[in-house]
């Protein structure tokens, strides 16, 4: 549910997105909100009572295009995108990759009338602690890292088990060929053969670079560890 | 710098980001990382080393991409969008806001050599803690939270000050006209027109939905208060 159903266009067709759809393993339905306006020139937006800037979406158009997308449907979660929600991460992107079907308002402008929020039931999500000009970003984040989790979207080669955030640890540094590109080589372990070594190397590299970039995040791997 | 270039397109076009870009408040260029490799077959990646799902961007195509951009220019600074990153939060889009020119690296599949990394000394910047296909969608994130600070973007009744991470607290909620709508009123404390109230209830909704969505940051609010 968008104001701004256009910028999910390129995103539909794109990369990995794209080919989720093609292959019919996915499906993303953007609906108008405008369309479902009963305001005079189809205006969505309206001042903030008690002072503030800017416009915020009103409750009908948002509530009525909700009540349109459920019809015959039960049991879907309805997730507003909003920098006041809970912080989406891994762990939320997997558990929301279980449900057959979820549901996505965007806002925009200042945000969306409280009420349409109360009457719809959403829980709301944030991507991280900054503001946006509205929720389609987000909703695209949320698609993306979703849609890995979706049995058959990443190929066979690649996989989700051995990557950032698996146990609170961030990857380690990747190289491909050359051997030798501008006088830097990739570390001659790698190229050892001998798995035990390159492992522990692997696991020593994550470590350094989650102490250096996310000490809050080796906290907790060394709390889990334990 | 992407590999898919397209994927940009709506975005340049639509709401904010298009037209600040309309009245030349803001230029966006999109390098096709593609159009530098000197491989075979016009190909950008390569296997691991060492091991490990997946394709690796090379070095080279993404360097010599670089190189092609930096001609005549200096002290621009080049982010490179990955979940290994620093967390990139309000405090950085403000900071980057006070750029002239900025470079964003985005990479795809597995990720990229870690030699183009050192060659073009990056900051490694996360959106947030989850895995996503490409550092496209986090790189119009990033665009979009940063052209928000740029003078201008906003129009004169909108603002940045008054909204969610800005003294480490979400934003309190919002109502628009109609006042009854599905039986639900707007809160009489917004109506008053006393405006110490008003503040009052707004500073007392943003503790409460602060405190309930993210113990993490009313800490923050609690310790930076004192």
């Amino acid at each position: 549910m968008t104001l701004f159903p256009a910028m999910f266009n390129d995103f539909k067709r794109e990369s990995l997105i794209g080919k989720a759809i093609e292959k019919k393993l996915l499906e993303i339905n953007v609906f108008n909100i405008r369309d479902f306006t009963k305001q005079r020139a189809n205006s969505v937006d309206d001042e903030v009572y008690g002072g503030g800037n800017g416009m915020l979406m009103m409750a009908q158009p948002i509530y009525d295009c909700y009540k349109k997308i459920m019809e015959g449907k039960s049991n879907i979660k309805t997730y507003y995108m909003s920098p006041k929600g809970k912080t989406f991460n891994q762990e939320m992107a997997i558990k929301m990759s279980k449900e057959t079907e979820i549901n996505i308002l965007c806002g925009h402008y200042e945000g969306v009338d409280e009420r349409a929020l109360q009457l719809i039931n959403t829980e709301e999500i944030s991507i991280g602690d900054y503001v946006l000009t509205g929720g389609e970003l987000p909703a695209m984040v949320v698609i993306d890292s979703v849609a890995r989790f979706v049995k058959g979207v990443l190929s066979n080669d690649e996989s989700t088990s051995e990557e950032s955030f698996m146990n609170n640890l961030l990857e380690y540094p990747q190289f491909t060929r050359p051997y030798e590109y501008e006088g830097l080589k990739v570390p001659d372990i790698l190229l050892s053969g001998d798995h035990k070594k390159v492992s522990e190397w692997k696991l020593e590299q994550a470590i350094e670079i989650t102490k250096k970039n996310r000490p809050d995040l080796y906290e907790k791997y060394l709390k889990d560890k334990i």
